[in-house]
């Protein structure tokens, strides 16, 4: 059994952690911590636990923590992240941030939109935490900048297209559409249920700060410097984020040769499932589980590729993607725990 | 491993029974039957299974099912339902029917509210499939009559209360609040999305075809007939019943001895969690698990006993109760494949 | 043209105010206050609002706001609602008001469940706004206390039959179901976007503070003390109250009198329509406007009665029913300003 | 007064129109015609109008409507619209037709993606209803092909811009997200409660009917013809359209030409509010209202226009819009019975 501390347990992305983790085979639950509600039951932060996750919510202690934790999960606000990863890095115990401070291989790009970084010393053992991209480094890293929800829906589909030069780089669109989780448990004005609840609006228009981490890791697979547009959107909904990204086709892309890419880039992957032609992908299809669905369709006319992703924006898009990493990091089966029957309703 | 057939696989309830028993770790799911769309991917359906469940839907032959069956799983409309058992019968599978063509002892009071009974013959050899107050006849029986949601929400709250005469029985007022899921698949212009959401009404006032089946086994627990008030409403969400239950209480009925009494009806039973005096149950405590969540306050200056109680319609009230019967009836431990952990958003 | 102040503007029930008032031909609206947002336009609190109503928020000063107006409507919280009625009451001006402050006639009743009445000399000039119920006190008062929500719904079904002694008034049991907006725009954690929505919840179970006032109008009908239960629960949708009432008929009870009675009673009412047979009250059909519908049924076996009332809390459950009181305080047709069309969805 | 006549009054877009009607001052409300329900109460068709609109909708007869109506709108599918428009044109009645059999100049380009057109010699008696660009043809024709949803949404920011040659008309991208009452009353599976609710999917990928009604006004503008890519995409919410569209600018589009353009284009246009950089439209901003809000943000890295609008589909996207119409064609000020007040909630 591994023994797994989350740090951060009651907001949304370390509830759903502590939630996967309850339903995985291998792990035991040994700390949650909370700086709000230490001291408080589990249970009574979320009463939907009472009876399965009993556990009283304590403060963080760097040398408790590391005592009892052969994985520790961060779910916590960038910033406070990184203090806490440098607390605990002499421990010399796993660690899943969920923040964006171990995202970037270079501390500027990070410090071009969140803050200063107060631990670039730790970089050098972190790795980018896409999963089916990056398998090889998450099995040997120290550290996992668990990606963002938009970059996941956004990178899974366009790194292996641009890995071999089937679209125009320059021409990158992405209109991105998130369920309201994605803002968290933080009270605010625009999550207020009579505020989001039958409205539709854009937000952060084209400076939003998953930006700079999509760039990053489409320019690594073009060995380029590529920049897109990208508008994020809020969907009176609970869960889920759906993009739809647009770009032009170079001669090599077709709908033959982009489908053969991304099915056999994704071969033996099972969280990416590329659709066939009669389905697109629906954010119910793939709530509360951890598969990114890909469809597209090619617009002729305009040499054009309408690509469309959908995840589950706390699942694969944050706590189940953690978890995959985990799986990878200790040498279990990567669907371990996060293989759960999809809804039909 | 347990073989298992879900017939009327692409209704909602029977889509909740296969994406429970993908979950479940003991069992085979060997056929999946469908007049609407025999002869099609089961995930050409419901897309979110692809990948998950490939197999092909097929129209209902009794030899073949009973063949390849060891428990089959009826999710049909009443009178169909029964129709199917009878064919069924004389292969001495076990079978789990989610209609209510089981559900009465008497066919006379099914035949009250619904058609004329079809199978009287089978009564002998079906049980009522509470789980947690019937456990002892379902481990015997070959037939049982799966309850319906409301029902369920209903029976656990007050079937230990009566047995120890704890409330007066005339009294009882059962005002209850379904999502729409409970109204199932097929269409109809009160589930249309535009007439649902963002609105909340009753129907079938007093007229419900539930108040029959709630009767019977509140009768049978008070060994006298009891009549009850029932009133439905449609919640605009897709999943869970809330049921808000008033009655009087006796010279016994107080707090505590209301919650020593649930506290010792169910203290072996893990679905069924009595809320402390802090927390109310809401249904989306319970979304996805076979969990009922019991709460109760007591009005003194009234004598009044206001019981809430909350379940997922499509699991405790429909396929998951429906599996906890299968584990029964199999010997396997009762909450095997229907444990997974509750949501907290 | 009617000069009308609305204090506390940019709450949602002060906002209605404002919504109602600019559809309202005879007004002119002079002064908006804010505490939050004074200083800012209107149109930048509620961008809805850009180009129709751009007056900027200010503070509230007595001096300012009753020379300005004629008609003054308080949105506030209780308490505060009081002290700023006692400082605008030596100008004579009429004052609407929809807090609690003044619903009661005796200060000890508002102080049983609110705080100490700090104007109880004010309580002889004020008056309960429940519009079709007490027209003439109302046309007289200079002080109106707005009826809440929750006792609106309850109050225009029972008091007809309570004065006929057409029901029991000691078996009364009140189940209410209110949409989102009832909790106002103040941000918390239960109206938190991804914790109301997909959930159902009792809450404040049989200790509401709109049990005292439901009780004191049934308790004047009546003209003897009566008891309620009441137990209200939240609906994720932004706006509507559905109650749905349970009382034991009378000998005198029998479908035909009730229906008499209530048609009878609110024979030139517009707003309260009683619902034929065939019909149900529903959220929906009430959405944005100041109607009170009210369906019942009669259970002959049990001789019980159940009443079912929908209103839009925000409409005929505050601002309608202010608007309403204004224009019989004024002599104006009752129904000026808020007869707008209901919507087909 | 003008007596107006709806045709198809029981779906959602004719049901919007009688909603507006029984708003509007000057008009007198004669026929109502439903295939579906002739015969029934209208108020039995949507009860939310009991005692509002009691009309008995009745089959369509040519001469019966023509003789009782000075206006008549057709709110019917396409291809019975063109049929039911044939029989009353002879009455030289002013019709207003919903669907899209009089949108498009010539023939085939509608039939390029709807049927044979049946009345061909009727499209020059017809113009094209959107109001504020077209006002002039409006005034004086006798048909009009009410705009799309969608192409509402887009032409309206489009137009101008494309006038003063300010983006480049071949980068154009479109991506629309739709409430689902646009997909009307009619029942399918994709807008049945469970189904549409917390889901969020693209559909008719970048093959929509819209596609060529957006492209016909886009490349008169132009004076040249103009491919666009426009995926719509379906809301979990009632009401709603919100456009998000991307083009690169050419060297004139700057934030303040494109801001000055706008304004200038719409000065006196009261229903095309151009919101100013601090605010982002959103679709509860318009909800009920005929607004189009258009907002902006230019991405000066890569010169590219990101242009977001909303409106209410059913109201300017439909029945409001339809409205503005028969006020122009009518000689009454525009906005008479549609300038209600906007939602705060």
């Amino acid at each position: 059994m591994i023994n797994v501390s989350v740090i951060g347990a009651t907001g949304y992305a370390g509830a759903e952690i502590v939630r996967l983790l309850v339903n995985h085979p291998h792990v035991n639950i040994t700390c949650l911590t909370s700086k709000q509600y230490s001291g408080m039951n589990y249970s009574d932060v979320y009463p939907s636990m009472r009876g399965v996750v009993d556990i009283k919510c304590q403060e963080f202690e760097p040398d408790i923590i590391a005592e009892k934790s052969d994985i520790i999960f961060l779910a916590l606000p960038h910033k406070l992240s990184m203090e806490t990863a440098k607390s605990l890095f002499k421990y010399k115990k796993k660690i899943i941030d969920l923040s964006a401070d171990f995202r970037f291989k270079n501390a500027l790009t990070y410090e071009s939109v969140y803050d200063r970084h107060l631990a670039p010393e730790l970089l050098e053992h972190s790795t980018y935490g896409l999963s089916e991209v990056f398998f090889n480094n998450i099995s040997k890293a120290q550290i996992i900048g668990n990606p963002g929800c938009y970059p996941t829906s956004v990178l899974l589909a366009l790194i292996p297209l641009i890995k071999e030069k089937l679209i125009h780089s320059e021409t990158i669109i992405i209109d991105s559409k998130s369920g309201v989780s994605g803002a968290g448990r933080e009270l605010s004005l625009p999550t207020h249920f009579c505020e989001a609840n039958e409205g539709f609006k854009a937000y952060k228009v084209a400076e939003h700060r998953h930006i700079p981490e999509i760039e990053e890791y489409l320019s690594d697979a073009a060995e380029k410097p590529i920049h897109v547009t990208f508008v994020p959107h809020l969907v009176p909904m609970n869960r889920g984020i759906l993009s739809t990204i647009y770009a032009d086709l170079t001669d090599h892309g077709r709908a033959k040769t982009i489908r053969e890419c991304l099915l056999s880039f994704y071969e033996s992957k099972k969280f990416v499932r590329i659709c066939s032609e009669s389905i697109l992908p629906n954010t119910s299809y793939v709530k509360a589980t951890n598969y990114c669905d890909i469809g597209f369709k090619v617009e002729a006319r305009k040499s054009r590729l309408i690509l469309i992703t959908a995840i589950d924006n706390l699942v694969k898009g944050a706590a189940g993607q953690a978890i995959q990493n985990m799986n990878i990091m200790t040498g279990i089966e990567e669907t371990t725990g996060i293989d759960n029957c999809p809804f039909s309703v």
